[in-house]
């Protein structure tokens, strides 16, 4: 495996998105759990609904969607201000707490690094910024320059058209598994950051290698991008 | 509004999938609806990202890899029995008690009726056989003749194509309210059978009409149905 470029999924993979339980939990006392669980579901149904029907709109506001719609199910009241409070969380979310050294060690073999994420670019920088991660990425890639969410090919295609290189030489890393299916399934070497010890989804295809956390990426990259060369 | 013909969703809209909860609590006692629901989601959520990659196989083998995932999900040995059972179920679903009456008024009124859904044609035979509806509908439309699952476009392009009328003049029908905004985007007609009394989803869309099983769309129809002759 010669592997040139790491290419991570954003949110739940580099940010962790706990925060937003955790107020969640605040704000609607015994439910937090709950609607963090239906809020995070329905933003991904969101943007697959739209990517097959043609019907995009960026990240933030299928997100804030998504908000309102799973308060509803709920029956929990969504003032404006609770809105705000859930909707600014994704503003400052904090870096898992392996994830700066391991991606200063991955940057520090001469792997070029990237972000591909459903999230619209202003998203992206301030979770960068808030995340101490300015200047790791040699590129953030928004799905939103071709308005389709993953898992549609043409998100996936946007990695190796900015490296230059074949999507078997970038290694795509996500803790969605169904993420990491996808780009599995589009040619990318994979890794599925199974923070959550989940089954594999029965997709009929599974990610190349599987580690608990980035330490075991680091480890899986040291391996084997030396065994490459 | 003109309508001329109605398309049905198949699954929770025309044929009652309660048996299979029914079914799973009794298999796994306490566990019952957790599996159902489970199970549900992640057949649609699999039908989509079939799609979304171009990676189609029929609806009943995505229907068995999805309760497979989730009794491994929640836990649960599903013997080799227990899934025979489980999935066996889809071959003998009833339907909703008011169905057929409602079905033969609509088809006294002169309407052309057909069924579009993600069943594979198989499946969609045993379930019409069992539900007592064999003779009812001019079309039966899987969209594995397609192979892309509702919501893709070119799945509800099935209707118009059959019936030879454009979308608008079709009404399409479904239990879920994601399929009734897929097929609005389209361009049909819709009607939402909200049977549990969601709310809308929040997806800029919203299904033309709404009632809260069959006898609501017989009146719905009757009284329309009239004034656009």
């Amino acid at each position: 495996m010669t592997i040139q470029a790491i290419l991570f999924d954003a949110y739940g993979t580099l940010f962790d998105v706990y925060s937003i339980g955790a107020l969640a939990e605040r704000l609607f006392p015994g439910r937090g759990g709950a609607l963090a669980e239906l809020w995070r579901d329905k933003q991904i149904e969101y943007t697959r609904l739209r990517t097959l029907c043609s019907t995009y709109k960026p990240f933030w506001e299928v997100t804030q969607d998504a908000l309102v719609f799973s308060c509803r199910k709920l029956g929990l009241d969504l003032t404006l201000d609770a809105q705000n409070a859930l909707m600014g969380q994704y503003a400052k979310l904090q870096a898992f707490p392996e994830n700066r050294e391991v991606l200063q060690r991955l940057a520090g073999m001469g792997l070029k690094l990237g972000i591909l994420s459903n999230g619209n670019p202003q998203m992206l920088e301030s979770a960068v910024e808030a995340a101490g991660m300015n200047g790791i990425f040699h590129h953030i890639l928004s799905v939103d320059a071709i308005r389709k969410f993953k898992t549609a090919p043409e998100a996936y295609q946007l990695g190796p058209d900015v490296f230059g290189l074949s999507a078997k030489n970038i290694l795509f890393v996500s803790s969605n598994c169904w993420d990491a299916c996808g780009a599995t399934w589009f040619g990318y070497s994979t890794f599925w950051v199974n923070r959550s010890c989940a089954p594999v989804e029965e997709l009929g295809v599974t990610p190349d290698s599987t580690g608990t956390d980035m330490r075991d990426l680091l480890r899986f990259v040291e391996k084997h991008v030396g065994e490459g060369k």
